[in-house]
């Protein structure tokens, strides 16, 4: 019998032929990640049980992307615990303040290659399937084990595969595609499966791109999200992995003929329109048009899901054209990463952002979890590119969150409400 | 009898022919000031006392640049309430979360001039001294009372007048200067005294540099600093005004030649060296040297005394000539405005400061005032270039602050430790 991507990663790193979904593996660990809110629960349980050695000092990355700078004595403090962790075992890889969000820089840095398993304290690790690794996020006390003992057990997940074929209309982009799909498949629709995207329409986008589709499986309940890789992914990974060092063997895993996925789901792409996620469930999608003419206070252009250089370039390039933002709305912009920061500062995509007005910040999660910057008070809107619109997700539970792509949400900075960008 | 500047401006601000040192005189305000958190404690009084009108929508400058993007919900209710009596007020110079530091923005966007009378709701207002206006930092009840009234009592200070004349040695800036100075006369050496800077060096000294040097007269007790206008002074004014369509009539004030100055005091400025502010008051000054090989964890560059335009290039060329910054330091690098931002993005200055690691934030108060981000941890030593390193300033009471100029923040940042720029 056949097996998916995910099943034959899975085989491969629990040593064994072959598995079915629902089987129990233990698989060896390819990367492990955690961050400034979750490394120090995990460095935690280590002490609790008297570990006091780390599994592997190379597989282990160590970033600090939630509360940079620090943005209390609490933070400032979890920082300063895990640099003495870093210390104390030698974890090679650390990433201090300044780089950016951890599912940006892991595959930036070249650690995500497909095949690989690769598990994050944080619940949108599932954006590296873009890479065709095996991705999820896992908790703190998990994560521990992890950094014990390098391996993990899994259920082996059922694939869903989506089936995307057609050309994407002007205006609309791959986070359209992934909300359109969460609208109709319900937050609870895929839970637990691996979310496998395909077809014509995937092939042809960027890397970028398709890390917005995977990096928003965990919306539907998925395990993970993957694509298939293709030349794109691999000359992505050879030249991450070329500029920073982090070289090694990968084998790409594609998915056997006879493959068993558990549906099989067909998506017509030319006919999406843009969408929004209304308040306050990622799957509350509806047309951009259903809801224009909503008044807002805030728009927010970053995160793991759409913070990186496209996303950047298309809303500024949006903005600029339309002559600059309204009066009544406040832009934060967030590049995903440092480096993402640099090709939009060198593209003159940063500048055009600081002359209408938007405010440009470091790379960091930023607005997307609501404690560091770009808090909403009582009754306001904000647009946001980011994954998740939970009632209180961005400050006060009186705020409203709509979810959308950088070019809905430039076109909603410009208006100063909601509109669909085919209609500036 | 001859009065000084200082003198002048009161005496015609308060409609008098002559004042002296010790009178009591009420002026009326050209200029009134409030933030982000002063202003909603100005707007309590105005409500707790039924006062529906202010005495003038175009006098009133409200700008956000402590809490922005709004880091709380409180700071985002804050923001809200502020913008609200904009509206209701029709104030019309209000600047929201994106233009950066108060004391920089107004003279940038030509609130300031020589000879005028400008109060603020923040203890730094006196950095506008550097245009020859009389400026101060005020209550945010009496910043009540100006809204209201458009008038404000004041005690006529006496002028102490620093005559600073010389050549400063490379690496040895303004903020060296008033840094020396401030360990000169000690934290209340110039209570209540106008600290009026002049002399050869000052001449000299670009418009910027005089900024850092008024900026911190309240460092050392003064009502405020001030320096003589001269052409540098006029043309930044008036470009200032047509660049943002502020442009109004000034008077020029100039002290006469009878003057009289509780007291002159002689600077040599070629003998000043670089120097540092340690822990944990202002005038705790020593030459860098005295302290080199500090440990340090952060260095902050930025803030209303040197985060403007040259002191960015001067930290990041600085940087960049010798190969970046430490392993073990992290950078964080704030531009006073949205305008040095854009200045320092076109010159190639913010990439230098990314490519090197360096953290780059959105134009605010940052790590200066210990609560939006760079807070301190226990223990952690920051060389900041900012105005106070009181105990707990920017987070943690066991941390450190050692106060410099970006040109020896800089020499740290590469260094790892503290470190004469010199000795590099």
């Amino acid at each position: 019998m056949g097996m998916t991507i995910v099943e034959k990663i899975l085989a491969r790193a629990s040593g064994k032929k072959e598995v079915s979904p629902g089987d129990i593996v233990m698989a060896k660990i390819d990367r492990a990640m955690v961050h400034d809110i979750t490394g120090p629960l995990t460095v935690n349980v280590l002490r609790e049980h008297n570990i006091e050695k780390v599994w592997d000092n190379e597989r282990i990355v160590i970033l600090f992307d939630h509360q940079v700078p620090a943005d209390s004595i609490k933070a400032a403090e979890n920082h300063k615990l895990m640099r003495n962790f870093v210390k104390k075992h030698n974890i090679k890889y650390f990433y201090d303040i300044r780089e950016g969000v951890c599912h940006q820089v892991l595959p930036e840095k070249g650690f995500v290659a497909p095949g690989e398993v690769i598990v994050g304290a944080d619940s949108h690790t599932c954006t590296h399937g873009a890479f065709g690794a095996f991705a999820t996020g896992i908790g703190s006390t998990d994560m521990a084990h992890v950094f014990a003992t390098g391996e993990l057990w899994f259920k082996v997940p059922e694939t869903i595969y989506f089936n995307i074929n057609g050309e994407l209309k002007e205006f609309v982009t791959s986070k359209d595609v992934i909300l359109y799909i969460i609208g109709e498949m319900g937050v609870d629709g895929a839970v637990y499966k691996a979310c496998q995207f395909g077809g014509e329409t995937v092939r042809n986008m960027s890397i970028a791109s398709r890390m917005t589709m995977t990096n928003m499986a965990i919306e539907m309940g998925g395990k993970t999200g993957i694509i298939e890789p293709d030349e794109k992914t691999i000359n992505y990974v050879k030249e991450a992995m070329k500029k920073h060092g982090t070289e090694r063997e990968f084998k790409v895993v594609k998915a056997d003929e006879d493959a068993e996925y558990e549906e099989i789901i067909d998506i017509e792409a030319d006919k999406i329109e843009p969408v929004v996620a209304c308040p306050h469930n990622v799957d509350n999608v509806k047309p951009v048009r259903e809801v224009a003419g909503k008044e807002i206070d805030q728009v927010f252009i970053g995160s793991c899901t759409n913070g990186r250089f496209e996303d950047l370039k298309m809303a500024a390039d949006f903005i600029d054209k339309h002559g600059g933002i309204a009066d009544n709305v406040r832009v934060i912009v967030t590049p995903a990463s440092r480096e993402e920061f640099l090709k939009a500062l060198k593209a003159g995509v940063i500048e055009k952002f600081l002359k209408h007005g938007c405010v440009v910040t470091n790379p960091s999660c930023s607005a997307c979890m609501g404690s560091l910057y770009g808090v909403l008070a009582d009754y306001e809107v904000c647009v946001s590119t980011s994954n998740r619109n939970f009632r209180g997700r961005q400050g006060s539970l009186k705020a409203e969150i709509y979810l959308a792509s950088p070019i809905t949400a430039a076109a909603c900075a410009v208006k100063g409400e909601i509109v669909d960008p085919r209609d500036l």
